[in-house]
């Protein structure tokens, strides 16, 4: 393979003294990785001139392609631009296109460009300009030459979405397009398994099977709480591809089989998109009653656009007298059981259904922690309540106490889970879409 | 300024692939922040032996401390211990006492030891143990002489709880001697301020004045969307701490009049913890009613532990009928205004406060997109209502159509700070804690 050296180079204070966790390295070395490329090495630098100049500098020299993140805001610590065009040997042009972008975004929203805005148009002389549709900071690629190679750096802002916006529709189609072109054209065919309530180890333990007898495929684990993603890669050159789908299918199957019911789907699409989708192509609409996640179901609901044609709402029912008076649950049942129960969390869920006249819906109570827990009911002790045409259910689970805010994120992607159950059967994961 | 030159190095192909989020470097910069520290540099290189053995010999010549983390476990691809050693010149040793507590480690779980762990107790032939009281490989500290400096190399293993252990019970106490004995000890003064509502940009350009003034106070500009976070810091030797403290008061005062009422609040308390602050002191419960936003307030608010003395809950009103069901919202007035309206979102406050008996609710009703604007009404157009024991008013905002989970969370926020200032008056920011 004739592969490309690419290395990750992050810009900011902000980075090094612990106020910012740099994510957009690992979500770099991510995609890479299923392009078939590496990351050979990433470093974080402060907003010092020097510094910027000099690691450029040094980069170059060992890689052919280096993507810096951050410093093209508008202050006065945003220097990426000046330092690569002092790198590169050259001056700075004013980028007359973005400028105007940049106005008519603030046009936009009915407010006067700052001043100061007008150094985010000053990139570096012999770049070429990557139009940012998310912010006001254009990227751009400057480019170098050592020795008789050809290096790129490429500079995109810091902020998570901008960045991956440039990363994926500026950066990456360059480089499918340079593997391509070398002459051994690469194609990868994925096949993603979406896995809630198993332990990344565990999962890599039933599947140790299926990867000894399949050394070329390559299986990437990757923890994204509360779920934890399995993607297999299977590598090819162009023309194969039909058997080779044929292939990852029935690979998928036998991973979903070793790995049991922890699968809840496959494909990229999230959790609470596959909930909408599958109550909205059975015309049926979604209620919530939570207690310990606070919110968390309803929100992640209503991240999705077009959700209110399903969601009629919910109710947080933090304390006993909003689950009384919002919920209709009979204080004597709060008064047997307590709030963290069966039957409280099926009147809950009964409640919200009844109230907001919905189809199904769903209810949460636990405790979260870090306070309430008891030997009875620890921290991490949940209970689910799920309301239908058919009559009401509960379960309870138990999930490890890793803190208050991942027993609250494994609490509403369960809830989320139950509901996906109670509209397409336990067993149906849906396929890659 | 006699400080100390600190880097990171982070070791494992794991780290650039995407498979795992390297946190340890994040937590060092914060660690040594809080000492008035700052990391210099970080670095992440795969278990490639050249490329740790060539790092390892950079870093040396221009840092006194290096940090690293990983590459200490038992399978054949950790080889930092090999590596520092090869780069200090020195052979390996066998560390009697590190195999003899793995050994006992392994007892303790009656489990027999792997050939494989023996690895672990060969360390760099110069280097001093740390005893790691969490897992099985030791840390150890590898001294080099760099011209006339001597530089000393930190190895730590890369699971979080055992760098962490490592990093506060044997590096930390170090450094902080180093600095007590160095006799002009070096200290940071900061002052951080929180906005919400205005552009870095147009904040910069606001300061700007100031930092002309005083170029020898660093301003740090971070958008932690929705805020913007400002940060003034100040270098001093030990012992004019009083004074410089004073300065930066005064500093800090200048840069709120130079904003003005886009700062919330200083120091590093979150929005919703000083809501939950304000209405503990004052013994005032709240209560939410969300359309938009869909359970963002409420879920931001039961983030917070211990929350639930405060926080009653919250109706998810994302349908009409769900407005007129939980919140008592006329079916005229929506009729006549729509949900999106003044009168709406004043009756949804009452409502909430109503049903929940709270002392204050906050509503928030709005456009988030990408449907359902308007030319009347376009997306990012959100009311917010605000109900207390002095009666109800609402209030009608834009914000920049920077897609659906922006407007979302400038809507969340937006409301944090109404209730805020329901509590404590419009002007009162509160102090660095």
């Amino acid at each position: 393979m004739t592969s490309l050296r690419i290395a990750a180079l992050s810009i900011g204070d902000e980075l090094l003294d612990g106020r910012i966790k740099d994510g957009n390295t690992h979500d770099l070395g991510n995609a890479l990785s299923a392009l078939g490329l590496e990351l050979g090495e990433a470093r974080v630098i402060p907003d010092v001139r020097q510094t910027i100049v000099d690691t450029v500098r040094a980069l170059v020299q060992n890689y052919d392609i280096i993507v810096t993140s951050g410093g093209l805001g508008p202050t006065s610590d945003d220097v990426t631009a000046e330092c690569l065009a002092e790198a590169a040997g050259c001056g700075l042009r004013f980028d007359e296109p973005s400028f105007v972008r940049m106005q008519a975004m603030f046009e936009g929203r009915g407010i006067e460009m700052p001043a100061n805005n007008r150094r985010q148009a000053m990139l570096p002389a012999s770049s070429r300009t990557l139009v940012n549709q998310m912010g006001t900071a254009p990227g751009f690629v400057t480019p170098f030459v050592v020795g008789d190679r050809s290096v790129e750096v490429w500079s995109f802002p810091g902020v998570p979405r901008e960045y991956q916006h440039l990363r994926d529709d500026e950066l990456l189609p360059v480089l499918l397009q340079r593997l391509g072109s070398s002459g051994a054209a690469l194609t990868l065919v994925r096949r993603t398994l979406r896995c809630l309530g198993l332990a990344e180890s565990a999962i890599g333990e039933r599947l140790t099977p299926l990867e000894k007898a399949h050394p070329d495929v390559r299986v990437q684990y990757r923890a994204a709480f509360p779920e934890i993603i399995v993607r297999l890669v299977l590598t090819v050159d162009a023309g194969a591809s039909a058997a080779v789908n044929a292939r990852a299918d029935t690979l998928a199957d036998e991973a979903r089989a070793a790995i049991g019911s922890s699968v809840w789907g496959m494909g990229d699409e999230p959790l609470e998109e596959r909930v909408l989708t599958a109550a909205r192509a059975r015309g049926l609409t979604l209620a919530t009653a939570e207690s310990c996640t606070g919110g968390l179901v309803a929100k992640r609901l209503t991240d999705v656009a077009g959700s209110s044609d399903v969601v009629l709402g919910g109710v947080v029912s933090y304390a006993n007298s909003a689950k009384v008076a919002l919920l209709d649950v009979p204080e004597a049942l709060l008064e047997a059981h307590g709030a963290v129960s069966g039957p409280v969390a099926e009147a809950m869920a009964a409640g919200a259904r009844a109230r907001l006249g919905a189809s199904l819906a769903v209810s949460v109570s636990g405790v979260a922690g870090p306070g309430g827990g008891s030997a009875d009911k620890p921290v991490g002790t949940v209970v689910f309540g799920l309301a239908t045409p058919d009559g009401v259910t509960s379960v309870k689970k138990k999930f490890p106490d890793f803190g208050r805010e991942r027993v609250r994120e494994m609490a509403a992607a369960t809830a989320l889970r139950l509901l996906l159950s109670a509209l397409t059967g336990p067993d149906s994961t849906g396929g890659e879409s």
